[in-house]
């Protein structure tokens, strides 16, 4: 049997994890929002008119940040639609979904929502058709106490205090030419700039995140981040970026690599905004928001064009499989090994659009596969980040060369000692034993060891079988002499939690 | 006396006329709207309030496409200012023409009235002060079914089926610093790209028209076309041409030779776009719009600069000679012989501002000279264009050098197989004997021969005179041996339908 | 004791004062409108809410231009939030200064104030959120007489007639990276230029004036000027200029020579203007609106962060001594100078904010030191200025090197043949004796001569002591042979009267 290998010593840390790694992402579009969180009708609806089967799942994710609303919906809207009294909102064209949208959630609704299930909105601006006065005005209406046009309309609108909203997307994906509004990179530098600080002036107690690359393969990749940066560097708190997987049956190997790809991304993206610090002779370090990530079967979808007006359609409902969350796992695993410059992380989306989360309108919701191991590293992925320099063997993969089987990261939790260990192995075959060097963390004597791993690799939940596929307790884990030897099922994602 | 020949083979063709080739332009400007086509006091308005002579006369044209509402007009106008109940529709400054704008007519009166004339709007969005947003909201009320904020508005201001436009303009000459809101090519081209975007993401199937340059003395003729199809080409179908000749009277040879401009700039704009069709290694070709074209008496307008506030004033309503109605014919001729690229074209304007109708508030309306040439070649012009290869004698010019006495096109209707001639004679005091031959279409044996000319070449219509000037029927043609002379008279325009 | 000379011809002119030169500043900031010329309570407000005791200071200075409503207020105002019923009025967040502004004085009010105390108004549009619309609508708000939608609306707000308001600002310091909706200079002379064709559109009549740079130290001073008149030269008539000058205790000799810093800068632009001309083969100049100028004690100002939301905070209320007075005066001097190309001038501000008049909310208005060689200045500061080739000795300054210590010019009324010498002397510890040639003017055999000086030159006004300083009369002047020498006290402003 192959072994690998790691060393876990809390003397060596790549940082904290920001809490805000773990979170996902609300877009109206689809079936998120509509029959998704939100169904007045739905036998659990609370008050509000929001589903408690869902908010029940999403607690139980608790993802600290919700990004809102959009994604490419922002780009077109009109945040004023989303408040006041429901009956007078307008139904809206969504061009980015090609959706009509009703406008009965909008940011109070949401917001709200957010709070209840132990989540912070993340609002996003448009940027796309409007500009700096929608921008500052939204910002006044969510943060300002009152005594003013937008804030006493919040007031009336029955928020009497402020939403205090922290964190906020200057516009999303406005290097893609699919967006509505879409930019040149000076062209949204400046008007990111200009809008940054306007909001800033509203409230300079938020943070802001720039728009980076949608994705790797894009023509200004990396361009784009510094002509971004270079205009609106002190400006900004974080840069995003944007990256989905697709499952393609055809290479399994490399797809179970996707971290290797998210991994160059990030690496990229540091190298391009410390370079521009460098130029810029800025002091301060600009974070990375990796605010839309996910595996998805964008082969599957027919684009914007295939879409026609109605109201949250299905779109994108991609059922997972057992690789997809293995793969997810591994994709987790490479945020947290970038933890020091990965500030926030958003998994596209919450539910039911390439969602964890899975709702049908008037019936059940369910755990997705994927959901697994999201969860599990959102509750107990938490404090230090540790350097566990890990050794053993490779295998050959179509995209990458080659890539190690063992896919790991330690986490430490400074207060009650313990030490998890996320790991994936990605031999599709074989099992992997793990060897674990802990001489340096004394008091760690045993542990549980959970997995996700299944003999069908493509196994699903899904409303007739929501629980077909679930973590399983592997047998406890016992350390001797500082070190134990933890066998990785083929093709499966792990938690061992040391104590 | 001089002969001139040509060959007509249906073997040849140049390709088929586009019946948007006749297309005229309603802008709001001087009295071509008010007083115009629209006079609800007028003693033969429709329970619309439009005139009843005028559109008799437009329909006698038949205009497949009528642009609207502008020219300059549109790159100040909100065109919310023209829906709803009349009574709450405010007065504006037009800046363009410096008059009152009370929008009494709007969207839906004017696409209503030009369908029950038997045309098709060809819609002029705002890019001078406005942009993408606005642009969409236009067409969800004019093109979206219902169920939406503007549809339904729509819908409630009395016409629930869509407007169904298909034919839309990016703005309006924003190349010329007299527009409002004037644009480089690089931001017109920006602009117009993410306009067109989220128009076709409203409506798929509507056709687009960037702007091209406002004259061919434009200092960025051609670059202004290669830049702004860079940015636009994949999101447009068409980019416009705008030309106006003057007939300064010390040089008539000149001027009869206008259409020698005029397909100089055909060419040059063919070649521009074929050249960012190159570089760009598109697959599609963009066509031609010469959505503004006519001879005006341009020397004798102050300018925007001599125009005070008034509402709809008497603006440049030139008095046609027989002269300007030769050239006239000569100009659509030479849009004939590029009938594959040229698919639209807009004689502006249709009433009163240079326009082939003219009316008199409270009295009659009638047919300028140039109105003969225009209606006639609407009607029997449409067809199969062909390669005639004209040879014949030549004729000095100050402006253009030696050019060709004879003027000709043929169209072939393939159903009848009836062919007809249009043919100008510029020799202004001989006629021309045009030698057909026909020996290729056997079953030709005859033909009418309409001509406009005139004793007097500066003869005019005008409301004491309406009908001064009118077609003359010549003798008949009989076609022997395949062949068939046809005498031209000195300063003529000539429609020769053989069958 | 030391000697300087001057010459008075007045065969030898620089060029009329434009009485403009003499302008001052309204903005929305700290207590500048509201307490300061607005406060319905206070026991000397006339029907309008306006301070009667503030007016009568006002009026003492006639200030000929009152600059309005900012500044950088302006650059995130809407105009449409200040005219209508109060009661309907918005507050809104000013993000330019941190404020709340209650918008209880708009341009109605300010207009009306403004022409009741003799001053016109010079108002500035928004070009940092907004654009042409809004500024073309604000146009004709004012400037229109009727039968439109904006003019009807100043109709109905209690203004039949226009306002006419023939000055105006295109936006504000939009070079400067703190003004909402800064812009690069292309960015700003582009819109700049739109909005001027636009506006020239509305009211032909009206002169306009660009923004140059916020002051000499910016890093695109000069490269802003250039670029901005290459793109509005033929749209507008002025270009601004802004200059403020630290009274900074431990160098004293440099501060008293701020005036050589300003004449550097109104050099430098000058040449700019001039060359942009030559370039562009322009036939007109571009004259010179000084639209800021006075001195702040800027380094007692936190910045814009420091500041938090409150109404009309007590923002930089300097406190204006004997020194900053003279240098004020020498200012005045310095832009006389500069009456060929300087056409507009306006001490920043008014009231309060670093103002010549101080009020208290429900208390007395003074006059600070500055307010009396300005008031003096604007009142007898009119005609010819001439070339007087000044002569004398220099003083060491740290900043400037050898400064002359007199400063000095001199203003001929044709009319009543009067002339009027102003004199600054910069030594600090003695008088200097001022000899003026007057043979060229034989008509001028004595004069009153009166200064501005102290025992202790950090000597202030204030609530307590209001006229703790004030202009003095020394001992009348008589011409003899055409010759007369003066006394000027150390370190004084001086005015002398010669009839």
């Amino acid at each position: 049997m192959q072994h690998a290998a790691l060393t876990v010593d809390p003397a060596f840390r790549i940082g904290e994890v920001d809490p805000r790694l773990y979170g996902s992402f609300v877009e109206h579009m689809g079936r998120c929002v509509y029959t998704g969180i939100y169904e007045p009708g739905h036998p659990s609806a609370d008050g509000e008119g929001f589903r408690g089967d869902v908010s029940e799942l999403v607690t139980e994710i608790a993802p600290p940040v919700l990004r809102y609303p959009g994604g490419n919906f922002v780009s077109g809207y009109r945040w004023e639609d989303g408040i006041g009294p429901r009956e007078n909102r307008p139904t809206r064209l969504d061009l980015a979904w090609r959706s009509l949208e009703t406008n009965q959630v909008g940011v109070d609704e949401f917001t709200k929502w957010a709070r209840r299930t132990g989540s912070e909105p993340m609002m996003a601006v448009n940027l796309g058709t409007r500009g700096i006065d929608a921008a500052r005005n939204l910002l006044e209406y969510t943060n300002h106490p009152g005594g003013t046009y937008w804030s006493d309309l919040r007031r009336a609108n029955g928020t009497p205090k402020p939403h205090d909203i922290k964190l906020w997307c200057l516009g999303n994906e406005l290097d893609g030419p699919w967006q509505i509004g879409h930019k040149t990179a000076l062209e949204y530098g400046r008007l990111a700039a200009e809008t940054a600080k306007a909001m800033r002036r509203v409230d300079p107690t938020i943070e802001l995140v720039a728009c980076g690359s949608s994705h790797q393969k894009m023509p200004t990749f990396g361009t784009w981040e510094a002509t971004v940066l270079t205009e609106t560097y002190d400006l900004v708190d974080h840069i995003s970026l944007h990256s989905y997987y697709d499952p393609l049956p055809e290479d399994r190997a490399s797809f179970l690599a996707s971290g290797v790809n998210l991994e160059r991304m990030v690496e990229a993206v540091v190298a391009t905004a410390d370079h521009v610090r460098a130029v810029g002779r800025h002091r301060k370090r600009i974070n990375l928001s990796f605010d839309e990530w996910n595996v998805w079967y964008q082969s599957r979808f027919g684009g914007e064009a295939s879409l026609d007006w109605a109201e949250h359609p299905r779109l994108i409902e991609d059922e997972y499989s057992v690789v997809d969350a293995v793969v997810v796992g591994s994709l987790l695993i490479s945020l947290l090994r970038h933890a020091d410059r990965v500030r926030i992380a958003c998994m596209a989306q919450l539910v039911n659009v390439i969602g964890p989360i899975r709702s049908e309108p008037g019936g059940p919701a369910w755990r997705q596969t994927i959901f697994h191991p999201y969860a599990l590293m959102s509750r107990h992925g938490r404090g230090q980040v540790l350097r566990i320099e890990p050794t053993g063997p490779v295998g050959d993969t179509e995209a990458f060369g080659d890539v190690p089987l063992l896919d790991a990261t330690a986490v430490h939790d400074e207060e009650s000692g313990a030490v998890t260990v996320f790991a994936v192995n990605r031999d599709q075959h074989a099992p992997l034993v793990l060897d674990l060097d802990l001489r340096a963390v004394p008091d760690l004597v045993a542990g549980e060891h959970t997995a996700l791993f299944d003999e069908d690799p493509e196994a699903t939940n899904n409303a007739e079988r929501p629980d077909r596929v679930t973590p399983r307790t592997l047998p406890r884990v016992r350390v001797a002499d500082g070190r134990v030897s933890v066998e990785l099922p083929a093709l499966s994602w792990n938690m061992i939690r040391l104590r």
